[in-house]
C-alpha cells in the first residue's frame, strides 16, 4: 500500500508537468474588472474545468451574474458518512497589469527564471495570486488521486473570477446553491507565509471598499488664461478633500469612522511582538522609512488592526506630454477602506459623504460609484481543529512552528462563507511578501509552489489518518 | 483708382474662397506639444509658406530648435523710407484636441454650421486659437493687395509652432535674427472682442509658468492590503500640497507669491466698472455661480488683474475601469501660474519649491520639469498712436466704440517683443467668450473672421493715409 512519501516523492518526480499546467493558466488574460478581457475569463474557466474533469471531479461552469464560476465535485462511493465535506476555494480572476511598461517580461507570457539567489521564480500576473496558489491544492489532489486512488473526504472545488472585481456576483451565486454546497469547512489558499522558511495561517482579515468619487464644476473644460481665478478648478475641491482625509496623526477624519473599530487583546499584541517583525525592514524593502499610518501604533499594529483610507487612483485634466493651460470640467479619484473589528461598509460610505459634502463649494456637483466587493472584517478561532490539524501539517513539511498571522489584505468571501454556512475557512497560503500581488513583475517562488503542494498532500493525509481512526 | 470700399466689396465678394483657404490650414492636426504630430506641424508651416509666396511674399520656413517658423517678407520698391516696419505675428500650433469624445465634429475636419441664431460658425480645432485669427490678417492683405497693388508699408509675417508649448524656441530664434526684423511695431490678431458686437484692443496680459510635479514614494506599486496604512500612499503627499495651495480667502500660500502685484490704478478699475461686466452671467455661462478667486476682488479683477496657481491635470495609480487595490509608486500634477504685475517665474518657482518641501515626507521625493514657455505680465501703453489708429478702424467697421481690454491669458512673446526691439504690441482679436479655445468644439464665428478681415483692412487703409499724408 503506497503511503504519503509515494505522495511526495511523485510530486518532486512531476514538479515540471505541474509548472507546465499552471502556466497554461497564468496565460489566459483573465482581468476580472476589465470588460475587454471577458472572454478570457470564461477561456480560464473552460481550461479549469477540462482540468478537474481529466482529474475524475464531476466538473462544470455555472453562470453568475459575472464571470462564470467552475464547480468540481468529488464524492467517491465508499466514503464513511462522518466523512467531512470540504469545499476548496480559489478564484481565477487576475489584478489588471498595468503599467505594461514596468514589467520585465510579459504579463501573461509566464517565464521561470532563475535568480542571483539560486531561487527559481515564475513570473507572471497572477502567478501568486491566486493562480499560483489555488493550483498548489489541485496539484496536490492530482499528486494524492494518483497515487493513492481516492480522496479521503468529500470535495467541492470552486473558482470562481470576481474575487479581485465585484464580490457581489458571487454572493448571489452562493445565496442561490447554498443547500447543494453545504460544507464543515472552507479551504481557500489565497494568503501568506510569515517568511520565505516560516509557514503561516492566517487568522484575521482586515475588509474591504471600494468608491469612486467624481466631481464636476464648470460644465465644459476652460482655457485657464480666460476662466483661471474667478472658474472653480474641480481638481482643487478634490485634492482639497483628499489631502484632508487624514489628520496629522495618521487618523482617518471620516465622521463615524473608528465606530466599531476593536482594540487588539494584550495576549494577541503580545504574541504579535514576539514574532519580531521588523517595521524598519518592512519600509525600507519598499524604499521606505517613515510609517505613514496612524502614529499611535506600530508598523504590524497599522497592517494587521488598523482602519485605512487609501486613495488608489486620480486623474483629471491634461496628463499627456507637455503642459495645457486648462481648467478641467470634472475630477475624479478611486478610493479604498480598509475595515477591522464590527466597522460595516455603510458607516464608511455614510461618514465619506459628509466629509465630502461638507467640503464641497455650492456651485460643484458630486458623484460617486460604489464599487461593490464590501467585505468585513474577518476574525477565525485560532482553537478550531482545522487550525490545529493544518499546523501539525505545515510543522512538518517546513520544519517550522507556523505562525498565526493577521493579513492586512482582505478576502471578502471568508465573511460570505461565515454568514452562509456558519463555517470558519482554513487560509493557508504560500505567497511572499515581495511577490508583487497587484504589481509589475508579479512572481510566485518554485520553492512556494512544490512545498505548497507538498503542504496540502500532507493536510490530505492527516484528514486520512483522522478517517482511519475514526473508521477503525 | 481703388478705394477702401473697393477692398471691402472684394472681401466680402470672395468669403468663400477665404472660409476655403481656413479650412485647408485647420486640416493640419498641428498639435504643438505632441510629438506624434511634428509631421502635421511641418505640414502646416509648408502649407503657409506656400501660401505667402502665391501672394507675393518672399516666404520661407527657417528651423529653429523646435517646431519651424514662417517667415514671409514684403518689402516692394517706391516704398518712402519712412514707411512703417510692420511684424505680423501668429501662430499655426494648436492646443491638443481631448477630451476627443466630447466633439461633435472631428477636431481637425472643420464644418460651417449655421446654428439656430442664424449665425454661421466654422468648428475645428484652432478654428479661433489661432488659425482663424491669423488668417483674418492674410485674408485682409490678401484684398488690399488684389485691389490696390501693393502694401503701404514694409511687412513681415512671422508665424511660429510653439506657442501653446515652449516659448523658448522663439525666444532663440528672434535673439538670433534680430537684425533682420527690427519692426517699429508688431501687429498679433490672438486675442478677443469685448463682446459679439463690441470690438477690443488688448492692452494687458497676464503672464505664465507651466510646472510638472512628479512624487514618488514607494519603490514600486503596492498592494493596499498588504501595505496600505504604513506605506507612504504619494497621491496622499501630492494632493496634500495641492490642497494647502490657497487659503481660504482664495489667496495663493506659496511663499513671497505676491511680491510684485500691482494695484491697478483707480482709474483703470473705474473704467472696468463702467463697462458692465457680468460676473454672474460669466460664471452661469460656464455652469458656476461662486467665484473662487481671491475673495477681496470682483470676478473681473480676479481676471485681469490677479495672479493663480492653477492645476491643470493629476494622474496617479489605477484609473481604468472598476477599482484596483494599490498604493501607487508615484503621482504627478501639471501646475500653470498666471503672473501680473512684476511677479517673475524665478520667484514663484522658488515658492513653489519651498511650499511642496515643506509638506514632503522625508522618505518622499519630489522632481520638477519646467514646461518652458514662462512669460512676465504685459502692460502696453493704451495712449500709443498704433492703438488710436487701431481705435478709429476699428470703430468705424463695428459701429462701436473699442473697448481697451485687459486679458487674463498671456501672450509669451509680447514680452519677448517688447525686451527684444523695444516695441509695443498691437493687440487686435476677434474671437468671443464662448469660443472655446482650448476646449472640445472650438469655433469661430463666420462673423469674426469677415469682419476681421475687414478690419484690419480698414488698419491698413488708415496706415494708406497716414502715408499719403506723409509724403505729400
Amino acid at each position: 500500500m503506497k503511503s504519503l512519501d509515494d505522495v511526495l516523492q511523485g510530486i518532486d518526480d512531476t514538479l515540471d508537468e505541474s509548472v507546465a499546467r499552471l502556466f497554461q493558466l497564468l496565460r489566459f488574460p483573465s482581468v476580472g474588472t476589465d470588460p475587454a478581457f471577458d472572454g478570457a475569463c470564461r477561456d480560464a474557466a473552460a481550461w479549469l474545468k477540462g482540468l478537474l474533469a481529466e482529474m475524475g471531479f464531476v466538473a462544470r461552469t455555472d453562470e453568475t451574474t459575472g464571470h462564470p464560476v467552475v464547480v468540481a465535485e468529488y464524492a467517491p462511493k465508499g466514503l464513511p458518512s462522518h466523512a467531512p465535506r470540504i469545499l476548496f476555494y480559489g478564484h481565477y480572476d487576475v489584478q489588471p497589469p498595468d503599467p505594461l511598461d514596468l514589467w520585465e517580461s510579459p504579463p501573461f507570457e509566464p517565464q521561470l527564471r532563475k535568480d542571483a539567489d539560486g531561487e527559481k521564480r515564475i513570473f507572471a500576473r497572477g502567478a501568486s495570486d491566486d493562480k499560483g496558489q489555488l493550483m498548489t491544492f489541485l496539484e496536490a489532489s492530482r499528486a494524492w488521486l494518483k497515487a493513492m486512488g481516492s480522496l479521503p473526504f468529500h470535495l467541492t472545488i470552486l473558482i470562481e473570477g470576481d474575487e479581485e472585481g465585484d464580490s457581489t456576483h458571487l454572493d448571489r451565486y452562493l445565496a442561490k446553491n447554498r443547500g447543494k454546497l453545504n460544507p464543515d469547512v472552507v479551504f481557500i489558499c489565497d494568503t501568506g507565509m510569515w517568511d520565505a522558511k516560516t509557514p503561516a495561517i492566517t487568522t484575521r482579515l482586515r475588509g474591504c471598499i471600494a468608491e469612486e468619487i467624481l466631481i464636476s464644476g464648470p460644465s465644459k473644460d476652460l482655457h485657464s488664461g480666460y476662466y483661471g481665478g474667478p472658474a472653480r478648478n474641480p481638481i482643487r475641491v478634490l485634492t482639497k478633500i483628499l489631502g484632508e482625509l487624514h489628520d496629522r496623526n495618521g487618523r482617518v477624519k471620516l465622521p463615524g469612522f473608528y465606530e466599531g473599530v476593536e482594540t487588539v487583546p494584550l495576549a494577541t499584541r503580545r504574541k504579535w511582538k514576539s514574532l519580531g517583525f521588523s517595521g524598519r525592514k518592512y519600509l525600507k524593502d519598499i524604499g521606505l522609512s517613515i510609517p505613514a499610518g496612524e502614529k499611535a501604533y506600530a508598523v504590524h499594529e497599522q497592517l494587521w488592526s488598523r482602519p485605512t483610507a487609501e486613495v488608489n487612483g486620480v486623474y483629471a485634466g491634461y496628463t499627456g506630454t507637455g503642459s495645457k493651460t486648462v481648467v478641467p470640467a470634472e475630477a475624479m479619484a478611486k478610493l479604498t477602506f480598509r475595515l477591522v473589528g464590527r466597522q460595516t461598509p455603510g458607516q464608511v460610505r455614510k461618514g465619506l459623504r459628509q466629509f465630502v459634502k461638507e467640503r464641497m463649494p455650492a456651485d460643484c456637483k458630486v458623484r460617486y460609484k460604489s464599487q461593490g466587493g464590501d467585505s468585513m472584517a474577518v476574525n477565525i478561532a485560532e482553537a478550531s481543529p482545522w487550525v490545529r490539524l493544518a499546523q501539525n501539517a505545515l510543522a512538518q513539511e517546513w520544519r517550522r512552528e507556523p505562525v498565526l498571522m493577521a493579513d492586512g489584505a482582505s478576502i471578502p468571501i471568508v465573511g460570505t462563507f461565515k454568514s452562509l454556512f456558519k463555517v470558519d475557512s482554513l487560509l493557508v497560503g504560500f505567497s511572499l511578501e515581495d511577490d508583487g500581488a497587484h504589481s509589475p513583475n508579479e512572481k510566485y517562488n518554485l520553492t512556494s509552489f512544490r512545498k505548497g503542494i507538498r503542504s496540502w498532500a500532507r493536510i490530505i493525509d492527516r484528514l486520512a489518518q483522522q478517517q482511519e481512526f475514526r473508521t477503525s
